[in-house]
């Protein structure tokens, strides 16, 4: 049994790292990729499912789970990993991004937000002390601090603000969370694309030595060459020893340059968004089911993939269930993009331990620029 | 391996039968219950759980499957089976139901019915030979005949007309069928609810010497007596070494009293649509998961039962599911509710061959009437 909240770096290739976060209720093989299970369910999943698919971890939405079915029920109830039966571990975002993207009539002062419900208008209050209580009501394994997310393009001093005042709410989360051994809380870094504004920031988090670091404020509009560079800056910045999570990234081209750029962690609704809207993610990029070419085409997405939804069942087929918005059209091609993103997981960690991780980087990048199979 | 379509009476209790239909595809225990899988899928349903939960057969809806993805295409794709991936066995509705229902532009004369697509409003003609090709072009085990179904209350005439014109379209439908062993083509008694007509309906269709006979025509506004009435007086009509299929019934309640009249063969889309709305069938009722008594409610919905959507998730969690309108409450309910109707099912086959039928009905009964567990 484990007991500790701990991360080992296990090899490195370049900048990419292949570790290990071990935490009391299971392992994260690093770099790791987090379905988003935002209201308590990976949308039209099962969780065994998602355990199936090779899935380390899951992420839970803060805002979504306080509004409904409410902190303090999921609690009554035996927290989280037992409400939506994920007995693995749990990452909870602090809530604050969708305050500020969904909620209506926000207000936020130094001492944190108040907003009402998007569901029913009812009014909340998140402080950093709020939050990262209502995370452990959850029961969350790895809470993140309450920080205020800048979207871009956005002026200057406007982002310093936000990112000073992320760093105060850091030190305030931070004593919030105390001390839980089989926990973390990592404090997020800000400062959108201002290069000196990530380095204080980072550097600011770092000296708090906290258990990890996410990226954040990234893939909120600006161009991928921006997210890297800013990577490229604030990689250095932050401790060799703790893991580093870039919150919310991304497409397979995102996970490939970030892994290079030393990032360990990844969340994104993307596999699960796409999988609702006829999108499959693949070997040979990215396919739209619902294009006409797939209608009397008997051949699978990925005739080579040990995933049922990859391999089982005709492109026909999965055209017929999204063109007529069946939900097995969903459920099967959820599953497919979340076994792709897993197998691209795994492939990433398995060349970073064989030193070979720019070359089969080099290779999967070729295989969805070749592009799907030709029409029959 | 069978090679003919066959059916077996295997022991009565009063008027109800257990019963087993073989053809090659497989065998149905009768009484049997078919989920619906209207359009190539059972609605938020994987195949392997359906089969899982103990169906020996599922139904496919000709209408929609004409329209969309094509019968000649699913022909090409290989068939109903393959295409859903269902390798037992299939009964397809002749298409006339839904074309009266959904469809637009109706015309219907003694050669068939013209209509439009309610989909995109394209013309389509059905006639008593193309159903039956459909049918064949689906690959389908059991195929109906086309007939003119009634919604009640109608007048006398007007049920008179339709019954006629269904019975001629019944030879038609049987020439256009041939001979085909392994298969079968079943005729529709209709009449609505006036007896005399549903005897001359019932003794026609007997002498044309069917592999099976449908009821078709009720359950479409009449009240249960009405319906129970007329299988009553039909049912003494219909051949005893024939399988007998009330169409598009019902609740666990109707079904029970059917087979006590000499039912071998259901389908409704109850279970299902239910299961997306929220509702859950069980040994105690029919229960609404979007009630509030359930929100803080940590029981499962049947702790005794083997299907893991009855035994494994709490009633909170489910309320939570329903009430956030999330993919995963109506896979879980859809899943519950044909695992119920399936176990029903064998407990009506079971009680059939303990010579117990009435004395178990009425327990089952009971059950239902004692109601839900009391709140915590």
């Amino acid at each position: 049994m484990i007991e500790n909240f701990s991360f080992s770096l296990l090899a490195t290739d370049g900048k990419a790292r292949r570790g290990e976060i071990s935490m009391p209720r299971g392992r994260i093989r690093t770099p790791a990729f987090m379905p988003v299970g935002t209201g308590g369910t990976v949308k039209a999943m099962y969780m065994d499912q998602v355990r199936g698919v090779g899935a380390d971890i899951i992420l839970g939405n803060t805002y979504h789970l306080m509004l409904r079915p409410g902190a303090e029920r999921v609690a009554r109830l035996g927290g989280l990993h037992e409400f939506a039966r994920w007995p693995h571990p749990i990452l909870t975002d602090s809530g604050g991004f969708q305050v500020m993207s969904l909620s209506k009539l926000r207000k936020l002062t130094e001492h944190g937000v108040t907003f009402r419900s998007h569901i029913d208008g009812s009014p909340y209050e998140m402080s950093p002390e709020r939050s990262i209580e209502i995370q452990g009501l959850l029961h969350s394994d790895i809470q993140m601090q309450l920080d205020e997310c800048t979207a871009l393009p956005a002026d200057a001093k406007e982002i310093e603000r936000a990112m000073e005042l992320s760093l105060r709410w850091a030190e305030r989360c931070k004593t919030a969370f105390g001390d839980q051994p089989g926990k973390a809380m990592f404090g997020i870094v800000q400062g959108g694309d201002i290069a000196p504004l990530r380095v204080r920031s980072a550097q600011a988090l770092s000296a708090m030595d906290l258990k990890g670091y996410a990226i954040g404020g990234l893939a909120v509009g600006e161009p991928q060459a921006v997210m890297l560079d800013m990577l490229d800056i604030t990689c250095p910045e932050l401790p060799t020893q703790k893991p580093r999570y870039l919150m919310g990234v991304g497409t397979p081209d995102d996970i490939l340059k970030s892994v290079a750029r030393g990032i360990d962690m990844f969340d994104c609704v993307m596999p699960t968004r796409a999988g609702r809207h006829g999108l499959a993610y693949t070997r040979r990029g990215k396919i739209n089911l619902r294009n006409a070419r797939h209608a009397d085409d008997p051949r699978p997405l990925d005739e080579e993939s040990d995933c049922p939804a990859a391999r089982d069942y005709s492109r026909a087929y999965l055209h017929h269930l999204v063109r007529s918005q069946e939900a097995l059209g969903a459920m099967l091609l959820t599953w497919n993009n979340l076994s792709y993103y897993q197998k691209l997981m795994q492939h990433i960690r398995d060349a970073i331990e064989a030193g070979q991780f720019d070359a089969r980087a080099a290779v999967i990048t070729e295989g969805w620029a070749r592009g799907d199979l030709p029409p029959l």
